[in-house]
């Protein structure tokens, strides 16, 4: 992907949004299946017409949710920020909300200029479903030890090569090496939330992660097993890959630019 | 509605279940709408037969929730209350859950016996919409005074004729008094809730009080016009009827068998 360089009349806007993923096949265009992208792309057509070029800041897989996400849209069309903002929130289904729209340097790149993301992965811990949460949460009927998660998943903090928590394809190549900043599991009543921030993540990482510690719950993996899974590399020592639903990109930052950056609440 | 008396082996269950409304046509069975009531006993019936009679607690509108919503049923059939609740929970679609089952006292009516029953209205009161709310609050772009609004609700509290907070249909017939025990209004960040308890509940209520509140909000009724809105008896005095998604049946009471009664919190 190359930076379109500013001239004349064209513009950088960061667009942040937020999506209910469950109908979506994740942010990126493909054929035959409908996506956040395409529809955001749609609603733009209508407003500016076809002169644009949208970036996002992460490839999210099928049914992933998004409390913030982020664009930043190319553009030699003069409209405002804030209008754009209010015609888009008109068009969009009612799935996708712009949250903020505004002017930003015209080397920003809503994926490169990124420093770090942050995901949460809800886990409805009941015998009984949730009826409100289905497609929302994952449902894991027998009771997990959030205390005893927490302190296993600490080992994932730091620098490592976590290619034994990627599923691997095309997608990844080069170095596997990611910086994991945070990892906590917390409960309130019977839900219980993951969160991880790091400075990037592998395909399907996060996923793989939580279903390692949901392994551990089980017995069938130690909990201080986490630091060799990691050393060996090898993605058959790590846990399934936990289902999509229960995951939400929570917080995407920038560096400079992070202030009036806010996703939606969806602990409500 | 009669009683049937218990003789011989018939037994009297008493179901709490929880379900998402948005799909549903309400509880009661009616031609041509899939209703709660109707899945309900569909799934039932592939259990224990058609051999049975259900109760639920009270009528809920097309679009409205339950956190929790009382069913009881007279059935001839041995089948454990904890395996019925189980085998509910395979057959019933994913949006209603069964959270409860047990034996209760052969005189029991989920709807006569009930002592109180309170109700949650849900506001996203932002100006940009939560994609995960659509169908699961009321979207309410202007700032809402809480405390302005907790305040006027007071009025509502008490023994009152609510004939001025009622949609006038064949429904209600007799006696228009309510006693209602509490209302509040509060606010978790972009979200308002209200929250009414009473002993019982005319037609539309419960949104027509929300519908009034918000008029207050607009300016266009006094903060402490309430009680002689009440008192006019009239419908046309109150505020217009609040959509059904925000509404949610939080809680069912009944005398001496109130315990083990837990709905679920969509407060996550």
């Amino acid at each position: 992907m190359q930076h379109i360089p500013a001239c004349g009349s064209l513009r950088n806007l960061l667009l942040t949004i937020s999506y209910d993923g469950k109908e979506f096949h994740g942010w990126q265009i493909q054929q035959n299946a409908m996506t956040v992208q395409e529809a955001f792309q749609t609603a733009l057509s209508k407003i500016i017409g076809d002169d644009f070029d949208v970036k996002g800041c992460s490839r999210t897989d099928s049914g992933v949710h998004a409390n913030m996400y982020c664009i930043s849209l190319k553009t030699e069309h003069p409209i405002k920020p804030e209008r754009l903002k209010a015609a888009l929130n008109r068009w969009l289904p009612l799935s996708i909300a712009v949250l903020d729209c505004k002017e930003v340097a015209p080397d920003f790149h809503a994926r490169y200029s990124c420093t770090s993301k942050e995901y949460i992965y809800k886990i409805w811990n009941s015998e009984v479903r949730n009826p409100f949460l289905d497609g929302y949460a994952l449902h894991y009927r027998y009771k997990i030890d959030e205390n005893l998660l927490d302190k296993a998943a600490q080992a994932y903090v730091g620098r490592h090569d976590f290619t034994s928590f990627c599923t691997l394809d095309n997608r990844e190549k080069g170095d596997m090496t990611r910086n994991v900043k945070a990892f906590s599991v917390t409960r309130e009543g019977d839900l219980v939330t993951m969160k991880v921030e790091a400075d990037g993540f592998l395909y399907n990482m996060v996923r793989i992660m939580v279903g390692t510690l949901l392994r551990i719950q089980q017995g069938k993996i130690a909990p201080d097993e986490i630091p060799s899974i990691i050393e060996k590399k090898n993605r058959k020592y790590s846990g399934p890959t936990a289902q999509a639903c229960g995951l939400y990109l929570n917080r995407v930052n920038y560096e400079n630019d992070n202030s009036s950056q806010k996703g939606v609440n969806t602990d409500v």
